[in-house]
């Protein structure tokens, strides 16, 4: 089986500006993601970024990757709606799709959720403990019951998505909340796994439990049959599996197109 | 109980440029769906056009209506956004949405689902036979194992939709094609009912079986709780369900504002 | 509306047995939960336990019920096969189940689920917080973003269920682990809603939020539409909504016997 | 990549007693399923009959098992309840089962979904004509956007399953009807699929597409995890994540046992 090849991009902002998230990610929180990934022999990652031309996000980029990991937060709403919805189109024919922690508010990962995916939140560096709903899963390999991350910002439900296809994981915060930590669902082709950990103040990327998720995430959400060409075609009734013959009027004419 | 307050929501095109839309509905195919509803007791329903000011889905319109039915088809493209975003902002509060027919395509349904939406079709008045999947089901209500639309356009599968929530209906076509037709999801507090029938060059609204699903359809999608704001409330440490300090650092200054 | 008949199942053993259990509950758990609900007027709850013939579940009592709750721990082998089966299939017809606490384990949660229903516990009176995951839901009207129980036994992931069609509730417990409390699933035409709260040596039944809870769930559970009877019909070929021809060989006479 | 381990299960009665079954299975519809299977280069098929010691599961079969297929009709009651439990337990740690045809009324089936699974039916050798509902499904690769089975029995709906979590096929009939034919759950860490052809007097087994949606069933139901060994374990207060003290009553002794 060839590399599975992952597109890291990454809001690439808070790297630039704040020493408190420059000191955990002096490269940038993207090179960190990749790095973790491109640990893994069977796995190709290369990054992107919001200030690259298409935000690095070409049409060529897209059709050779299998899956798009996405980290954005103070700049959603830069990200060009062309973009997002090339990269949707990308997802619907099979592409994977992790949108990490602030991304829940992102374009892309709103788009393809079609809820509010609010939450609640509090910043102060307080321990989550992650547990594991499906211990077989794919994306639970290698991990325990549960494992920690000793300082996070903490989400809360209630967590406006659509009702989870799957699962995987669910946070438990010291300061008394819960949260829909680990999520999966399918959108025409594509798998989207939704992974909650991630805090720009923190070395969260860095932790060897998350880099693992994240290994796993990505060979989870590979294609895993064909890709699937979004297409509404007009079949014509000499064209139909069973005779039949056309009745009724139109507002289209002869050539399909409404009159 | 207060009656159920319906819009029903009508791009109010196809029936002054074509004859063959006109025969059917002289008066436009929303008075046609108003009027079916409105021959239940408990149901109050008014109509909505894209040529109205603010396609006459103003603030106080949405928030006195507890289901939206929409049928659009020629003029997706001029529903503006804004509108689109204010009506599923409604959809997530609670408010119940019918996309029908040729709505598959429409902004509002295609925003809610987030994937492509798309099917192939065909436009030749073939026998549509719809089966009942749940004979129990309150939009199955008073019908029997299946019904008959003498006459109706095809949608065939593959329909690009995430998995259905449930699956109240599926079509059989004389030209041997399938259709899920009546599929339900939820986002965020609201319930979503997709109905295939209702080309606009066939009766299809008139047809007794059709009024009796819109019936059943609009009460089931009525708001059942209450209203759910979207909202994404910062739990400051001193708020915390248990007692916690705060650690590390952060790109927000005092004011909760990203520095 | 007519009044909801609920019927509250109770294992009935605990209270006799334990001097823990009677100091809480001294007229029997069951006794406590029908009280609860008949706090309300559109509610009439009725009690049946295990020691009655046919445990209290007879044709006739299952026939009136529109949603049963169904509370066993230490007995669930007890319960014979055939009565179980009489459950399941009124709840394929139509019939809410409310499966409380310690029924994760019971025959009828376990044979509608089709899964283990695992799960790792602890009983030391900890602190439970329950999150509402739709404010807007049925079942979380009137409570507030959690509410505590402030002695509970705690339940926590992995639990062995199918993905939830709803997800209503997640716990936050004391010791450190989290867990779904509030989950919903159809079967057939019936509505499931499984509540995790309810363990036997501390007075959760008494709870102001637990009663309402359960006032909402069983509203929530009433069936919607009609009855579903269960059926598998043969449909001859003269019967059949199009016209065919009979084709091929049968292992079937002409009465649809096996020969 | 090892190959996928399969173990195929046939009831094997038909083939003997009806002439009009063993025309198209002189050796049993099992051997004809295996074989086809093993046309692959990474599957390994092998048989277990109804007629074997344990049915031919035996707990070291099961073990070595990756994904089980399953045919069954006149003889599910003749299905020892200790096997079915045995299977079902093994579904639970990560095989995959693939329920053929008439076995939607199979033991295993019906206790994994917990519904009625009923349908309706008719056995006149008429035209299935398949459509697929994600043509990037891993299971629908290698087809068109639907194929055709010239002469089967017809299943049609209302189909008594819990809603699928991925619909993959839904089939179109001749006589009018429509039955969704390609469906997947999982219950604990296995995946399952029901595959609707498959009946004993038509040589469906022989059919080139129906050869190749095994093959990709198969591959798709394969473990992709590791293990969930089914478990409840206690876990004391002094093991508890964060430090807690107990309180509040029991039922239990010292040891964990109900006093």
């Amino acid at each position: 089986m060839s590399k599975l090849r992952v597109t890291v991009w990454g809001e690439n902002i808070h790297e630039w500006k704040h020493e408190s998230v420059r000191l955990h990610y002096p490269w940038g929180m993207h090179k960190c993601i990749a790095d973790g990934l491109n640990e893994a022999e069977d796995i190709e990652a290369q990054t992107a970024t919001l200030q690259e031309p298409e935000h690095g996000l070409t049409e060529e980029v897209l059709a050779r990757t299998d899956v798009l990991t996405w980290w954005g937060h103070c700049a959603h709403a830069q990200v060009e709606d062309k973009i997002v919805a090339r990269v949707q189109a990308r997802v619907w024919e099979g592409m994977g799709l992790l949108a990490l922690h602030s991304s829940h508010y992102s374009k892309i990962f709103k788009a393809l959720m079609g809820s509010s995916c609010s939450l609640c939140w509090r910043e102060a560096g307080e321990l989550e403990r992650v547990w594991v709903c499906n211990p077989g899963h794919p994306i639970a390999q290698g991990l325990g019951t549960y494992f920690e991350i000793p300082e996070e910002e903490m989400y809360g439900e209630p967590f406006g998505i659509p009702v989870p296809e799957e699962q995987i994981f669910i946070s438990w915060f010291k300061g008394g909340e819960v949260f829909r930590s680990g999520c999966a669902w399918r959108r025409g082709n594509g798998k989207i796994f939704y992974f909650r950990p991630g805090h720009e103040t923190y070395p969260t990327y860095h932790n060897a439990n998350v880099k693992q998720v994240l290994k796993n995430a990505v060979r989870w959400a590979r294609p895993a049959g064909s890709i699937w060409i979004d297409d509404a075609p007009n079949i014509p009734a000499d064209k139909a599996p069973e005779p039949i013959e056309v009745r009724g009027g139109s507002v289209h004419d002869a050539h399909g197109k409404i009159a």
